[in-house]
C-alpha cells in the first residue's frame, strides 16, 4: 500500500484555519489505499517569540524526511519585517533548492475580477525561486547616518536560469497553446537581462513547437490588465515573479484563490505548497478566511506527487463551488472546506 | 519680456509626430510676452546608426543651456536592447541628476479603463530617478558559458533617498487628501528596504499632517487594480516606480495619456518631460499616435517652470477633449493636436 508523508506548517494568523481545510479535502480525495501521515511543525511568530528560532538545521533535517510540505501562512506584525521572511520562508526555499516557483492563474466561471468584461485568463507563471535579488547579497555602510549606503545584489547564474527556463518550456510544450513569454527588464538590467535572454533563446531551439515572446516587466503589467488572455506560460526572475503573480492573482479572482508550489523538480528535497496570500492577522481566528487557495495548493501538491486524477478532482470541485457562490450568504472557512470535501469524495 | 528656451528631442518612431503636437499646444497656450525658442536635437536610433553616438559630453553641454527638455520617444528595434536606454535615456537622467521622476495618474471622465466600474483614480507617483537597480552597477563573468554569473547591484544612499522622500512629502502636504504611501519590498530587500523605511519615517516627523502608509510592491499591484482610489501620493524606488507607473497608466486611461517629468528640483540642470509611452514603431509615421501624453507632459513642463495657469489650461483642455471623444471616429495625431491648441487658446 502507498503512503503520503506530509509536513504541515500552519504558521501564523489564518494559516491554522486554512490548513485544516486543506487537510480535510486531502483526506477526502485520497484513495483508500494511500496511508496519509502528517506531522505538524510550529514555525512562525509564536515560536520565534518564545525561542528566537525561525528555522534551525535540525528543523531542516526533520522536514527533509517528508514527501512534501503544506504551509498555511507565515508572518505577524509583532515580528520585525524581514525576520520571518528571510529567516523562514526564503531560508526554506533556498535550503531545499525550490527553484521552480509555480503560480497558476485561472479565472474560473462565476468568479469576480476587477477587470471589465470577463476575460479568459488561464496561464501559469514559473518564477525562479533561488536567485535574483532574493539571495540576501548586499549590505549597509554607515547605517543610520546621512551617509548610509545600502546595496542589494541580484545574482543570476546560467545554471540557475537554464533549469527554470527549461522547466517553463516543458510546461509550455505540454499545454494546448504552447506559448511562453520571458519577462525581464533587459534594456536596463543589461547584465542579468542578457543572461536570461540568451539562455532563453538557446533553450528555445530545443522546443521548436513553443511560440516565444519577450516582454519588459513594466509592459507586462499593462498586458496583465488589458490582455490577460494573451498569456499561456510565463517564465521570470524571482522579484519580477513576486510582483506579477500578485497582480495575476488580483485579476484572476484574488489572492483568496491563488495557489503556489515551491518545487524542487529533482526530488532531492521535498517541495512546498502554500497559498499566495499572507497570514491576514486582521481576520484570523474568526472563520472568515477563504481556504480555497490552500485547497488548490493541495491540488498542486498532489499533481507534483503523481496523483493527477485526485488533483483534477480538487480543481473541478473548486470550480464548481466557486461557480455556485453567486449572491449566496458568505460561508465560514470550515463550511467551505466541508463543501469541497463532500464534492471531491462524491 | 520673458523667454522659454526649450530643447526638443523628437527621437524615434512616433516621437516626431507627438512632439510636433506638444509644441503646437505649447505655442497656443503661452502668453504673448513669452518668447519661445526651441532647438531640435537628433538623438535616437538614426544618429546612433550613422555615428555610433547616443549622447556625448558636447551634447550634454548643449542641453544644459536650455530651460527644459521635451522628449518624444527613444528606441527602435534596429538597435540592440539597452543601447539607447542606457546610452541615452538613463545617461541623461543621471547626468542631469533627475532624481524626481514624476508620474501623475488621473482617470478622467469619459476615459476607458480596463477596470470594472469607474473608480476615482487621482494619484501621483514620485519615482526615484538616479539610484536603485538603475545605476548600471554589476557585471558578468564567464559570459556565454554554462558557468556565467551576472549581477545587478541596487545602490541606495541616504542622500538620494531622503531628497526624493522629502519631495514626495511636500507634494502630499500640498494636496487635499495629504496621503503618502511608501512602496518597497523591505521584507526581502532588507538592506535597501530598511534605509528607505527609516528615512521615510524620519522625514514623516517633519510632516505631521501627512498620513502615511507602507506597502510591499507586490501588494501594491493588487491595490492598484482593486482599490486605486486609495492612493494619493506614492514614493518609491527607481525599478518599483518603473513597474507600478506602467500599471498605473494602464488602469487610468492607458499609456496614451500618461505624462512624466524627470525633474531636478534644484534647477542645477534642466528637467526633462516625456510621455510614458515608447516609440511604437508599428504605428509610426501614420498619424495614428495619440499626442495627449506629450501634451500633458508639456503641462508638467510648464508647471515646473512656474506657468501654473497655462499648465492648468492644458489639463482642462485635455480633460474636455477626452470627455467628448465618446464613440466619435478616431482623429489623426495632428487633428487631436489642433483641437487641443484651439481649446487652450480659446
Ligand atoms: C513573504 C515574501 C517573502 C514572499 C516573497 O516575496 O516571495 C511572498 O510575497 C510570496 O510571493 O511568496
Ligand atoms: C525605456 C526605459 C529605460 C524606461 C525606464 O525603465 O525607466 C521606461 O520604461 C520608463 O519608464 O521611462
Amino acid at each position: 500500500s502507498r503512503s503520503l508523508n506530509l509536513a504541515v506548517i500552519p504558521g501564523d494568523g489564518i494559516g491554522q484555519e486554512v490548513v485544516a481545510e486543506g487537510l480535510k479535502v486531502l483526506s477526502a480525495v485520497l484513495p483508500q489505499d494511500v496511508k496519509l501521515e502528517t506531522k505538524e511543525y510550529d514555525f512562525g511568530a509564536k515560536r520565534y517569540h518564545a525561542t528566537g528560532e525561525t528555522l534551525t538545521d535540525a528543523d531542516l533535517d526533520a522536514l527533509k524526511a517528508h514527501d512534501a510540505i503544506l504551509l498555511g501562512a507565515i508572518g505577524d506584525p509583532s515580528v520585525p519585517s524581514g525576520v520571518l521572511e528571510r529567516g523562514f520562508l526564503l531560508k526554506l526555499r533556498f535550503a531545499f533548492d525550490h527553484h521552480v516557483n509555480l503560480r497558476p492563474s485561472k479565472l474560473l466561471p462565476g468568479v469576480a475580477t476587477p477587470l471589465a468584461g470577463q476575460p479568459e485568463i488561464d496561464f501559469v507563471v514559473v518564477r525562479e525561486g533561488t536567485e535574483g535579488p532574493y539571495t540576501g547579497n548586499g549590505g549597509t555602510i554607515r547605517k543610520g547616518t546621512e551617509h548610509e549606503v545600502a546595496t542589494e545584489v541580484s545574482v543570476n547564474t546560467a545554471y540557475g536560469v537554464e533549469r527554470v527556463v527549461r522547466d517553463a518550456f516543458a510546461r509550455a510544450q505540454a499545454r494546448p497553446r504552447k506559448k511562453l513569454a520571458l519577462i525581464h527588464k533587459n534594456n536596463v538590467l543589461t547584465f542579468a537581462g542578457h543572461l536570461w535572454t540568451n539562455v532563453f533563446n538557446k533553450v528555445a531551439e530545443e522546443f521548436p513547437e513553443v511560440t516565444t515572446e519577450y516582454m519588459h516587466v513594466d509592459a507586462a503589467t499593462i498586458y496583465l490588465v488589458t490582455q490577460p488572455e494573451r498569456f499561456d506560460v510565463i517564465v521570470t526572475d524571482n522579484l519580477f515573479g513576486d510582483i506579477i503573480t500578485d497582480l495575476a492573482a488580483a485579476v484572476s479572482g484574488g489572492i483568496g484563490v491563488a495557489a503556489s508550489g515551491n518545487i524542487n523538480p529533482s526530488g532531492a528535497f521535498p517541495s512546498m505548497f502554500e497559498p499566495v496570500h499572507g497570514s491576514a492577522p486582521d481576520i484570523a481566528g474568526q472563520g472568515k478566511a477563504d481556504p480555497t487557495a490552500t485547497v488548490l495548493s493541495v491540488a498542486l501538491l498532489l499533481r507534483h506527487l503523481g496523483y493527477d486524477a485526485e488533483a483534477t478532482r480538487i480543481e473541478e470541485a473548486v470550480a464548481a463551488d466557486l461557480g455556485e457562490r453567486g449572491d449566496k450568504p458568505a460561508r465560514s472557512t470550515s463550511e467551505i472546506g466541508d463543501a469541497l470535501a463532500v464534492r471531491v469524495a462524491g
